[in-house]
């Protein structure tokens, strides 16, 4: 069995595919958990750290993460991947999952949240060392830094020898600092309660461009491309140019469900009006509301009340939000095939993939 | 003036030398700054940002930051350095403190600490979008993030063509986890008040080693090691034998002045009594006192009520914790003269001028 890991992968269905990622998830988590007893961190650190990546790393749909795999696989073009490709790329993959990690402690405690993926969001869940019950509350601020540096670990250990390692960890900055603008926007973006000034569609479309689309849109993909040795600038600018509108889309569905989807399928419990967010939502309702309406939604947007919040959702099927995202889906769906459709410089098939998991999801 | 940047520069004083670090913060600032219009930020995102930066990375000794200088100086020996490299050890000082104001921001939230240098600690000052006084609050969690990021963009901008890159963006990815490590020790290692079994001066040396020693004492010294092309395992080896104990030395002159320092002089109200911190004074207390005084320290520590702080304060002077402290100065000041004075691999003075700056200091 010399040279295995050169050999072709042979092709697998979608289930194998996800499985084959989350037998992966083990061998990583190993990888930082082994070396703490070394470091002379006590038995319950490491417990604690073995907690905070199996309940915050595991457990999400994982999209992010397989579209490096699939996106490789497709950048490609005809030839398979090796055993060692595949495995690098599921690699990168859940290094976007543990971004994603790092930002979603964060923004749980940022926003108040409640629940994420079905369970207390970590700063709510009893804090593991301590007998008396108190939650792990601001100490998940350290937590989100230890995931985040995670990431860099794991890139080390598996691509320091590649002549693109400086490249990635480029971009894992780059991506990490616009994500940041984009919270940094999301939070101050509604600054008193009942002004409307800033709820705007361009105000809205600027947050979640920064706060959504680069990380988990564009940076699986050009991870991706950086594995293939793709290095010409304009390849990742169109690759932007359509993965950006679509994380965009993707953030507009997200602010939908908030409101409307079912909690035991979306894994959280909607808070976006009573934490007076700037949502597509709201942004709509103000622009398709009489001036009655919008004086009932100052009144009511952005209390932490579960009368007020009935009254503004009674409101939004007043205005018929839902018809509105209907129209607003199968509009943005048309514009980002016919963007698609005009790629040359690599497979349109990258984004196509991309655009089916997430058109019409958990509806 | 052609080639300015690799001549030699002239020999400064301290003063001069502090003035000219000083002056490359306004430069870097604008690096961080100027981008955000370009990248469609609005204007109150990109205020948001400057004042993030000049309070939180400006204002402290600056001791971790001139460091850098003072190292490269010592290790090439002779040769007087040129402008260009006295510039770059200067960014990467400004680096390290960027890296303590990342870590900073979010220590005083998770402390809940009122001051830092002398004003209100950023997450309680007034959120300056809204109007209505709101403190910042927990978005300075975010906040903390854009600082490390900052820390990356500036590497980029001035380091991406050195050999070292990757090196410099390994040893800052490393020290981030170490001192996140050192943050989770020290904020678990006082589960339950009252509990003194954790309060052992083996945990606390622990504790120090990884939530100060690295970052404050280590990675200055290594970066300047990386600028001046050393990569031999040993030499890192070596500085970190004499840096990681003058670290834990440094922490406890932190935790001696936060008990006795004047808020003045030191810039902060010390509160390690009242978050019942494990602290190098409580270890000691607990090693001198009698068992009566002992159940008094466990009845009164970690209580945040100034009654309670003034009865373990009053103990603190019966078992004499000055003079247990000045003893411990004056030995472990010997014991790290003779550790350098056996180092050959390197010059002896890198490690013996950081030692004259912090031996009793601030006293
Ligand atoms: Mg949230
Ligand atoms: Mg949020
Ligand atoms: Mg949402
Ligand atoms: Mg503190
Ligand atoms: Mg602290
Ligand atoms: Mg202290």
């Amino acid at each position: 069995e010399l040279n295995m890991n050169n050999t072709a992968a042979s092709v697998k269905t979608p289930k194998e595919e996800l499985k084959d990622f989350i037998d992966i998830f083990p061998i990583l988590s190993n990888e930082i958990i082994r070396e703490l007893p070394g470091m002379d961190m006590p038995p319950q650190t490491v417990k604690w750290v073995e907690k905070l990546l199996e309940t915050n790393v595991m457990g999400g749909k994982m999209n992010r993460g397989l579209t490096v795999l699939h996106s490789l696989q497709l950048l490609v073009e005809g030839r398979q991947l090796t055993r060692s490709e595949i495995f690098q790329a599921n690699v990168l993959g859940w290094c976007v999952e543990w971004l994603q990690s790092f930002f979603l402690v964060a923004d749980d405690l940022m926003d108040s949240s409640i629940t994420r993926r079905g369970q207390p969001c970590w700063y709510r869940q009893p804090n593991p060392i301590s007998n008396n019950g108190t939650p792990i509350g601001t100490i998940a601020v350290n937590d989100s830094f230890i995931l985040e540096s995670c990431i860099y670990i794991l890139i080390k250990k598996y691509f320091r020898n590649e002549q693109y390692y400086a490249d990635i960890l480029d971009l894992f900055h780059e991506t990490s600092y616009q994500t940041e603008l984009g919270q940094l926007l999301d939070l101050t973006t509604q600054p008193n309660r009942g002004d409307f000034s800033l709820f705007t569609l361009n105000t809205y479309r600027r947050i979640v461009k920064y706060k959504t689309a680069y990380y988990s849109f564009y940076l699986p993909v050009a991870l991706a491309m950086l594995m293939c040795g793709i290095n010409s600038t304009p390849a990742f600018e169109t690759a932007k140019d359509i993965l950006l509108p679509m994380g965009e889309y993707f953030q507009i569905q997200d602010d939908y469900l908030d409101c409307y989807g079912s909690p035991a399928v979306i894994g959280k419990i909607g808070r976006d009006i009573e934490e007076n967010k700037c949502s597509w939502m709201i942004c709509q309702a103000i622009l398709n509301a009489t001036p009655s309406q919008i004086e009932t939604l100052k009144k009511h947007y952005g209390v932490d009340n579960p009368e007020d919040v009935q009254i503004v959702k009674k409101l939004f099927g007043e205005i018929d939000l839902k018809k509105i995202f209907k129209t607003y889906e199968e509009e943005s769906y048309g514009l980002l095939v016919n963007k698609i459709k005009q790629v040359r410089i690599m497979p349109q098939e990258v984004f196509l993939k991309l655009l089916s998991k997430i058109y019409k999801r958990d509806l």
